[in-house]
């Protein structure tokens, strides 16, 4: 942050603001304070049947790697609205949002990753600007060793926990700092 | 939004920029994007025997009104860890977060409101500087009429109707828009 958002001085300190216990960008200037908090991640598992949709990332990070449709919720959508959305983006397909089911904690990211169960609507699906492309997985074949942050894999192995449970329930948990590796060229295609 | 917290520029715009679907604040000068995403207001139900502990407000807005300790999820926390430091600060309360229980979209307001159930530690609870009184009360004693918001209101009541069914799930809804009411002076105070 290097200028006021609000008077445009140059004076911003990074210091805790009077009543508050935690340092802020603070304007010396106006005193205007930029508070910052943690962003929230949302999306979900699209099934169809026995299979599962999953995105090939068109983008940095993790560049190749296989994902859920998920991305950052933006103003005036509810949760559920935000996993419709980026479904629709980043797999030009269409769900019926069901429960929640994984919370992660991602917390040197800044962020909270949130996750719903999904129904598929149907198979016009196709890979979206942001991914090379999107296919339906078995459980057998979900690219495990392929799948782009430890937050869909923890999303994935409560998903399918449940499934052999047959129940659902809510998981959360704190992902483990993750040293992203550089962009997997190799596609694993699920099955048509 | 005045200046462009990148560069200092007054030519910030709120247009929808290359490549995305949603009007930003683009600067014109260095094409940097003020993104700006919902904000999650996290708190808890802090339970000691067939009581709960609620805060009520000395500040803006909903002054005087009764509330669940919650607020504002800060960077490098998680989701429990705000319930938690929340209850510290407006309760002076010390609870273990158990699961999370109400998520409530609260879109007109660009949050989302999550709420744990918790169990608090001991009885050494006081008013934090955010709060005029904190006070614990039997289900019938809950000042329902004097409640601060309706995600409060919602979480309550999803709170005891659980109780009565003995059973633990996660309810998710979307917020009315609340038409905030003035300063509350009187204090309706639950059993000491």
């Amino acid at each position: 942050m290097n200028y006021c958002i609000q008077c445009g001085s140059e004076a911003v300190e990074f210091r805790i603001p009077d009543g508050d216990n935690r340092r802020r960008h603070v304007c010396s200037d106006c005193d205007y304070i930029h508070y910052v908090n943690p962003r929230m991640v949302v999306g979900c598992v699209p099934r169809w049947e026995d299979r599962i949709l999953l995105c090939r990332r068109a983008i940095e990070p993790r560049l190749g790697y296989w994902t859920l449709p998920a991305g950052f919720m933006e103003l005036e959508e509810t949760l559920e609205a935000a996993a419709a959305r980026e479904t629709l983006e980043e797999a030009c397909a269409r769900v019926a949002i069901e429960d929640m089911f994984a919370v992660v904690n991602v917390t040197h990211a800044h962020q909270v990753h949130i996750m719903f169960r999904a129904e598929l609507l149907d198979l016009d699906y196709a890979a979206g600007p942001e991914s090379l492309e999107v296919a339906l997985f078995r459980e057998a074949e979900v690219p495990w060793d392929e799948l782009a942050f430890p937050s869909i894999t923890y999303s994935l192995e409560r998903y399918y926990k449940d499934l052999a449970d047959d129940t659902r329930r809510l998981h959360i948990t704190e992902a483990p700092r993750m040293r992203l590796g550089g962009t997997r060229k190799a596609s694993t295609r699920g099955s048509d």
